[in-house]
C-alpha cells in the first residue's frame, strides 16, 4: 500500500486520547480501507490498538516522545516543538509521506503548527482560516473564520470568501455555493467598517475569484439554509459558534426536562424518543468530524477536543477527500487570479 | 390622575400598529392601572378605542398627523420630524409630561430620535446603546449593545457594562449582577483588540464604577445562566441576537416536524403540547416587552416591530419600572464617580 493513501493522526491530541483516538483510526482503516499514521508515543499507541482486532488495516505506528497537553498556556511555543505528535502529524504531510493531518489536540498549537512551522501559508494567503460547519435546516452551512484570527483587515474575509466557496463546493457537492458576509442587516450599507469594506472589496472582485457572493447575511440565514458560506473574522465566528451550542443545549435540556416531568410526558417521551435522538444526530459535531484549516499548503484538520471515535473517523475521512479534491491547490489558483487581474489593472 | 404617571406610546409603530398597539394600551390601563398617552392621527387611535370597553381607563390622545413608517430608508432623517407619533411621544417624555416611551416603530428612528433629538445622551455617556434581555436556563441575561453601535471604543464598552448593571439590578431585582466581557476564551488575554483594552478598563474601574465584573465570557455562557449582563459591541450583539433567534426557530421546527411524522408521534405530541407551550412562553420576546435605551436621559423602550397587545402591555410595564427605579439618573451617578475618580488621579 503507498504511503500516499496514508493520513497523519495525533494519536495523543484530545480530551480522550489515546484511547478514543486509535479506535477511530481503527474504524476509519476498517470502514474506508485507507492507511492511517498513528503519532505518539509507541508503547502508548500499541496498548490501545493490542485492544482491537487490527488485522489487515495499514496502521503505522510513528514514534515521537512528546505530545502537547491540551492546557497548553502557550500554544504558539509548542508549537516549535518538532518532537511532539501534534507536529510531527503535520510534518509527515509537508514531507509528502501523508494526504493529510487529523489532531483533536489544543487548536491553538494545530493552527500555529500547521500555518506558521510546517505546512505555512500558501502563495498569496494572507491568514489561514478554520472552517467550521453547522447544520442548518436541511444541510450545512460554513461559518469562516471560525476562531483563527479575531482582528482582520478586510482582505482577509475577502480570501476566507474564496476557502469556503472551494471547500464546500469540492467537498460538500455544492454547485456554485451561495456567500454571504454575515452583518447586521441585509442592505449594503449596514455592518461595521470593516464588513462594509470587505463588502466593497467582494462586490468588485467577487466574479474574478469565482465566489457566487450573495450580499450580506444575518445571524439568522446561517441556520436557515439561505447561505452555504457565511464570512467574518474569528471573533465573531466563535461568538457564532459558542452561542450556537450553549443555545443548542439549553433548549435540548428544556425538551428533556419536560419530556420527563409526568407519567404521561415519559410515556410520550417515549415514543418520540428514537426520532428526537435522529435529530440529535443531525446537530452532532462528531458527524463533521472536524474543522479544516484553509488557506495552508497541505491538509490539516482541527476536531473538536471531545471528540470520540467516530468524529476522528470522520475527520479522517474529510482529510482524505480534501487532499484528494485539490482544495489548497484550487485556492492557490483562486488567487493568483486575483493577483493577476490587479497587475492587469495596475499596468493600464 | 396626575399627568406623570402616564406612559407615552406611539401608537403607530410596529408591524401591527395601531390594532395591536391601542389594544396593548387598553390592556396596560386596566391590569396595572396607569394612564397612557396614544400618540398618533386621531381619528385612527380613536377607531381602534371604540372597538374595547375603555370606561375609566387614562387613555388620553395626544394627536400627531404624521408616523414614521416601518421600513423608513432615512431613520435619521425622519427621526428630525417633530410631527410623527414616535418623535411626539419622545417629547412627552423631555417635556416630563410622561414617564417614558413606547414604541415599536423603526428602531433606527427611535434611537436616533431618543438619543440625538429629545431626550439626548446623559451627562458623560459617549453612546446610548440598546440592552436585549435573552432567556437563560432559569432566568434572563442581558445583551448590551443589541445594535446602536456598530463600531466601538472600548471606552464605550466600559459605560455599557455599567448601564447594564444598573437595569438587572433594578428591573429584574438582581444584587449586584455577574458583568462579562463577551470574548472567545474566558482567559484575561483573549478576545480582539477593543475587547481586551476594554477589560483592562473594566479591570481597573469596576469597582469604582460599583459593577461585578466577572471578566471575559463566551457566547455559551449568555444562556448557562452564569452571568447577568454581557458586554459587546452593537455588530456583535446584533449577531447574538440574530443566531439565537434563527436557531431558536429551526430546532422548534424540527421539534413538531418530529412530532408530526407518523400517529404515534402524533399522539405522544399532543400529550407533551401544553409544556411545549410553557417552554415557548420564556423564548417568547413578548414576555419582556421590549428593549431598554439606555445612557439617554429619560426612559425609551423599543418594542419588536412585530409586538402584538401583550408584548406593548409589557414594554408599558417596563417603561414604568424603569422611570420609577431611577435606573437613568442612577447611571449619571456611577459615570460621575469615575469621572471624579480620574480627576483625582490626574492632580496627584
Amino acid at each position: 500500500m503507498s504511503a500516499a493513501i496514508r493520513v497523519a493522526l495525533d494519536a495523543m491530541g484530545g480530551d480522550h486520547a489515546p484511547g478514543e483516538i486509535v479506535l477511530g483510526a481503527v474504524q476509519a482503516a476498517r470502514e474506508y480501507g485507507f492507511g492511517v499514521y498513528l503519532v505518539g508515543p509507541e508503547d502508548r499507541i500499541q496498548a490501545e490498538l493490542a485492544r482491537h482486532n487490527t488485522q489487515g488495516l495499514d496502521l503505522p505506528i510513528v514514534h515521537t516522545d512528546e505530545f502537547i497537553p491540551m492546557d497548553e498556556h502557550n500554544p504558539a511555543k509548542a508549537a516549535r516543538n518538532k518532537n511532539t505528535s501534534m507536529v510531527r502529524a503535520l510534518q509527515l504531510v509537508k514531507d509528502g509521506e501523508a494526504l493529510g493531518a487529523v489532531s483533536a489536540g489544543n487548536s491553538g498549537a494545530m493552527m500555529a503548527a500547521a500555518s506558521l512551522m510546517t505546512l505555512k501559508r500558501l502563495k498569496g494567503v494572507e491568514r489561514a482560516a478554520l472552517g467550521g460547519i453547522l447544520p442548518t435546516k436541511d444541510s450545512a452551512c460554513m461559518v469562516i473564520d471560525m476562531g483563527a484570527n479575531t482582528d482582520c483587515k478586510p482582505e482577509y474575509l475577502q480570501q476566507f470568501a474564496l476557502m469556503g466557496s472551494i471547500y464546500m463546493e469540492r467537498i460538500m457537492h455544492l454547485k456554485s455555493p451561495r456567500v454571504g458576509l454575515l452583518a447586521n442587516g441585509e442592505e449594503e450599507g449596514k455592518g461595521n467598517q470593516q464588513v462594509q469594506e470587505a463588502h466593497q472589496l467582494l462586490k468588485a472582485n467577487a466574479s474574478t475569484l469565482g465566489v457566487n457572493f450573495i450580499g450580506n447575511v444575518e445571524g439568522r440565514d446561517i441556520f436557515a439554509g439561505t447561505v452555504d458560506v457565511v464570512v467574518c473574522d474569528g471573533f465573531v465566528g466563535n461568538v457564532v459558534l459558542k452561542v450556537s451550542e450553549g443555545l443548542s443545549e439549553v433548549l435540548l435540556g428544556l425538551i428533556k426536562a419536560e419530556m420527563t416531568k409526568s407519567l404521561p410526558n415519559k410515556l410520550a417521551a417515549l415514543v418520540l424518543q428514537s426520532d428526537l435522538r435522529n435529530m440529535g444526530k443531525r446537530l452532532d459535531y462528531a458527524e463533521y468530524g472536524g474543522l479544516p484549516l484553509l488557506g495552508v499548503n497541505g491538509v490539516a484538520i482541527i476536531s473538536h477536543g471531545r471528540s470520540n471515535a467516530k468524529a476522528i473517523k470522520n475527520a479522517l475521512r474529510v482529510a482524505r477527500q480534501t487532499a484528494e479534491t485539490g482544495v489548497a491547490q484550487a485556492i492557490a489558483e483562486g488567487l493568483a487570479k486575483l493577483s493577476a487581474g490587479e497587475e492587469t489593472t495596475a499596468s493600464i
